[in-house]
């Protein structure tokens, strides 16, 4: 049975509020996801939370019970709150009425099949939690394997990047590596590194791609070194019509990813 | 010659610090844009802004001296201030050097020539001003004319969407109007309005789209409501392989833009 905690102070209160903080999250082992619909989806993939917390009026929802009760009958732990509680895990005013607590998988690039999809998305130090949120949530979209973090990233399991992919953090696997451990792994299989830079001269339509394919997207602000670029098996050029010299991070990747997918149909 | 301002209090730090909110905005008919880059690709668009704000370091910039002396040569008020008040008005601990405020431009469907672009994007009660900006930013690349805010939009004026923009704020035309306004205005003359819906049977891959094009982007949340799509010339629909339903509003944005301008090549 969930137990009734409304003291901010309870030792799991606690613990959940402090996973809006990286650190935190780095000991613990654990990240925030938020809303019945991505924990239903979370729970149609495969996983449950080890902390799940609710409204009374959370609880009522038929489908938030069934995933408090699968919490339950797998170890997990169930309270039931306040909104002034929940509102202050989430950092919302209007707080979602399920907040679960989930493990963080291992990262490491051991774990990434790449038999197991055509297209992964890799991006080099990409800084905005709501970018790489949306670029999870684009490679779901779109088929893709997962997403592969170079260098120093945002963290995927911060609440802003989970809350922006809209519950692929679940479906999408999740890796990261300094570059020159994800070339070498790269080069010990199957793959096509595809870059996009302004100074290539292919464009982006006429390229072809191969299974497996790896996009590249680099930093918001600096693009991709120079030296990144080089070790590209395809660089692609997507022409800018207007006076901007590059489009947002996360839209190079969805017209891309897209237009990689096509090419294949 | 600039003016040295270093008060708080001063009536030309009060009026650009209120401009990050929407009411004072209206009422002032300004908005903000800030960094050297976005004020010299104003000025290269033929905007330059009614006040100029900037630290001693931007004012030693020569692309910023440039852009200051033409705000001066066109009658515009030009304040040298302190980095503190420059941060208290972009909101941002590292603001920028320098801070402009502009015109809005009018927004009647009047002004928008169909026949200057092939391609126009809708948006429909678009929350998120981040969204927005994207949005412009991805027409200003794919070459559309501009962005057409239907019923109740974010401000495209406000600082997280000019930011977002990255200039096309001041490239792209802008206009806002209620659906049915809109619709008749569309009817006076030539367009395609092209829908994305869940429910099409239309892949987006294989539609026919036509000039000039007018892509029409729902609500984060609800999408298009279905009177709306039910006026679409064209309903098209982008698979999803994952396990979520839908693409972020900007993501879709960008697919289906650079998806019709490449049918066209």
């Amino acid at each position: 049975m969930p137990r009734q905690v409304s003291a901010f102070s309870n030792p799991t209160v606690k613990l959940l509020r402090s996973l809006r903080d990286k650190k935190a999250r780095r000991a613990e082992g654990l990240f925030l996801a938020e809303g019945l619909r991505i924990l239903t989806e979370a729970r149609d993939s495969g996983r449950l939370p080890e902390i799940i917390a609710f409204s009374a009026e959370g609880a009522r929802h038929p489908l938030a019970a069934e995933v408090i009760a699968a919490t339950e009958a797998a170890g997990g732990d169930a309270i039931e709150t306040t909104a002034d509680i929940l509102s202050k895990m989430s950092g919302k005013d209007n707080p979602q009425m399920v907040i679960g607590a989930y493990r963080q998988p291992e990262t490491s690039l051991g774990r990434i099949d790449r038999s197991k999809a055509p297209l992964w998305i890799a991006v080099q130090a990409l800084r905005d939690p709501g970018n790489l949120g949306t670029i999870l949530r684009t490679g779901d979209a779109v088929g893709a394997g997962g997403l592969i973090l170079l260098d120093d990233c945002a963290d995927p399991y911060s609440v802003e990047a989970v809350r922006a992919s809209m519950g692929a953090i679940f479906t999408q696997d999740v890796a990261a590596a300094p570059w020159a451990e994800f070339l070498s792994w790269l080069r010990a299989g199957e793959g096509q590194l595809v870059g996009t830079s302004l100074k290539a001269s292919q464009d982006y339509l006429e390229a072809e791609y191969q299974r497996p394919c790896f996009l590249l997207i680099g930093n918001e602000q600096q693009g991709l070194p120079a030296d990144y670029e080089a070790e590209c098996d395809l660089l692609v050029k997507i022409p800018m019509a207007g006076r901007a010299d590059s489009l947002n991070a996360a839209m190079a990747a969805a017209v891309m990813a897209f237009t990689i997918e096509a090419s294949w149909r």
